[in-house]
């Protein structure tokens, strides 16, 4: 088909993953201009609308854009900079002498090579915490797909004026970028975590969120090394210690990524909150963080994503991966092989990550948001088809997804990226990380 | 280029992975008839011998070909027929019934469909332990890789008759099938796992092995349920036991699958015995067995390996996947990021997996079997290149592969496997897969 700016399109000839996690045949008929499902059934059985063109997906099935709740989009220019090394070292060693010379162009840069990886692999939604935001906003534009972005504040060894300017700037970012690119971009103030920003302004500063209209996102309970010095200080679990600075409030639709360590208490208090937790399998394994309780957060009815974290800690952004980490890592965390079962994994990374993000879709179905991924199921890793459940959380990985569509628009056709240059974009961030490495050692790498 | 049966060819413009895991700007150039390297050099900077072909490797890592060291292959069959289920009812309700239907063209057909995969992903050598094992080594033959193969022994619940057929059948396959296939196909004795298989018919198999000059090769401390019923039966851990029965012998070849609970001494006991033990980190965390003391292990200086297990507990057979699950599990296992870096993973995967197969390849030297991956660095997730080994670690994956050498012989060239017809292998596989659950359920699934 040539893409279609108005009227509709049908996704034909494939199978469609519904909410229910029930596979059938059926064709999807897109709306172009709302951006909508128009309509969903099988062509031999059901009462189908006209559309203007077609999209072709024999042997493939359409699922929902999978939806990335949480990373560092441009860390894609420090992928396999530094690797294998304690958390602490590498930050202070590796990580944040380069981004402290990171320019605008270069998280432009990096932030278009990363949405093209996820364009490539499916993903239609992602939350970002970084910096120079106002540069990720505009890659989302220009790409096509949907994200929550923030500014992330660190005021932990800063002196109050210049604490209280990254809060005000990721306040400033929340209140700007909020509905830009068409309403595809929405906001969030970042605190990066209960241990790096001070308390007095964490409160003060959420109240001003809440003020605004938008959620707060923070890194909580990654690792022990940020549990332990809040019990030792404050004589309470820091999810209890987030709760009583204003945060958690599930309404106002804030989530936390990592959730590794947490005690019973603490998954009551998420569940009662109705507040999301961003699973990072990957990365928590990468930096040996430890095993987030994924099937009590389940149990407990704790709203759940997927997210990948920064590719310098992970070191991909596929969402295939990152279904696969979940549901074998969460059987080993709960012992037990029937924990976190493929369902649950791909709820996490489709409708559970739509919802945690407060972003339309993540549901094939009709009226919501066309926001899907179409996976090539001809392939021998995906044969033979007893499950395709099964196959899209243990067997399918980034390079089997053909065609994407965010909002009705089509991104990427048979493996080509519609709204970016592949090419310009690769070489750009090679040329860029190359040089900030440069300026960050004083050398090559 | 046109695939050469004779002269030499050069594997050219691209960047080789050396034993000492440094990268270099090289062209390999290959002998065909002798499977060997003939020499490898910078065209521009060393005095090549000439060729009478060119393999394009431009934008490529030329590395040795990856080492499946176990694996039971034709259990692609059942890929996704069952998962997400306790171990027990996962084998008995779902895995051995089916198994106990299929015929030897289901075996082959199996076969078939894991070998495309494994060449796919650029695979050149395997272990495999199952059944029709005469199947599998035409498979092997035909497609063109190597492997050790053997017939797996399980003798509890059978009388001495039936039970000493089972042994007596895995010894004459080690004997005969040993040496097939213009020697790519090597062979071993399987007893399934120390718990699986009477002690005295063990000891007794096992002496004959050492006759036929043939290794061992079974499960060993798989899963806490392996380990304690031969500490409650016998006072001795698992692998004193075997030892004590006449395995684990470094110099005859033997090695073991798994090895995830092992204490201290079995460690030290693999180290002075110089027993391989294959790590297999998908199918310990999707079975929820644990996780095996990799670091431990490499600092013994056991010999390790790395394999996916069957299909049906992984459920792909990238050894990407696998790269990745080892360098990642092995942090958490350890409780410290920088265990088991990504040079440790892809030694396991490769020179390290050949020699505990004691297979040619694993290592792209002169004089070396010229068995090769030839994975393209084209795109966006492997992209910036500060580190190749860590993006093989981390971010590649199977679908990066584009050629694979098996003996000097090219297997796919520009992601085509060569020997065998991909469609007809797929679809084959598809039909007897479904075929086998209905005679085994009754109907379909």
């Amino acid at each position: 088909m040539t893409t279609p700016e108005a009227g509709t399109y049908r996704i034909a000839g494939g199978h469609v993953l519904r909410p229910d996690m029930s596979v059938e045949r059926a064709d999807v008929v897109v709306d172009r201009e709302a951006g909508l499902i128009e309509a969903i059934g099988n062509p031999s059985e059901d009462d189908l609308p006209d559309a203007d063109a077609t999209l072709d997906a024999e042997d493939c099935l359409v699922m929902p854009g999978l939806v990335n709740a949480h990373t560092h989009v441009a860390m894609t220019l420090l992928r396999g900079y530094a690797d294998d090394k304690p958390l602490d070292a590498w930050l202070q060693e590796d990580i944040w002498p380069v981004e402290g010379v990171l320019e605008p162009a270069d998280v432009r840069a990096g932030a278009r090579l990363g949405v093209l990886e996820m364009i490539q692999s499916g993903t239609t939604a992602f939350a970002d915490m970084y910096f120079h935001v106002g540069q990720v906003a505009d890659v989302v534009a220009e790409a096509g797909l949907r994200a929550r972005l923030g500014h992330g504040v660190v005021t932990v060894g800063k002196d109050d004026e210049a604490a209280r300017a990254d809060f005000q700037e990721s306040l400033d970012v929340a209140r700007d970028l909020d509905g830009a690119a068409d309403g595809r971009v929405r906001t969030a103030v970042m605190p990066h975590s209960l241990t790096t920003v001070d308390a007095d302004l964490l409160a003060e500063y959420v109240a001003e969120a809440r003020e605004a209209g938008v959620p707060v996102h923070l890194h909580a309970n990654e690792t022990r090394d940020e549990v332990e010095p809040i019990v030792e200080a404050h004589d309470q679990r820091p999810l209890a210690y987030a709760r009583e600075h204003g945060l958690l409030d599930g309404d106002a639709g804030d989530f936390l990524a990592h959730g590794v360590h947490l005690d019973e208490s603490e998954v009551d208090l998420l569940a009662e909150t109705g507040t999301g937790v961003v699973h990072c399998p990957a990365s928590n394994m990468k930096l040996a963080s430890g095993m987030a309780p994924v099937q009590d957060l389940l149990d407990a009815g704790v709203p759940l994503a997927l997210g990948t974290d920064g590719a310098a800690s992970n070191n991909d952004l596929s969402m295939f991966d990152e279904l696969r980490d979940a549901a074998m890592l969460g059987k080993l965390a709960a012992d037990d092989a029937s924990a976190v079962p493929a369902e649950a994994a791909v709820e996490m990374a489709t409708a559970g990550g739509a919802d945690v993000l407060g972003l339309p879709g993540g549901r094939v179905e009709p009226g919501a948001a066309a926001d899907l991924a179409v996976v090539d199921l001809d392939a021998a890793h995906l044969t033979p088809r007893h499950d395709l459940v099964s196959h899209l959380s243990y067997a399918a990985s980034a390079s089997d997804v053909c065609h994407t569509v965010c909002d009705g628009r089509v991104l990427m056709r048979d493996r080509e990226v519609l709204t970016l240059d592949a090419d310009a974009t690769k070489r750009e961030a090679e040329r860029r990380a190359r040089e900030a490495v440069e300026r960050a050692t004083g050398d090559g790498d």
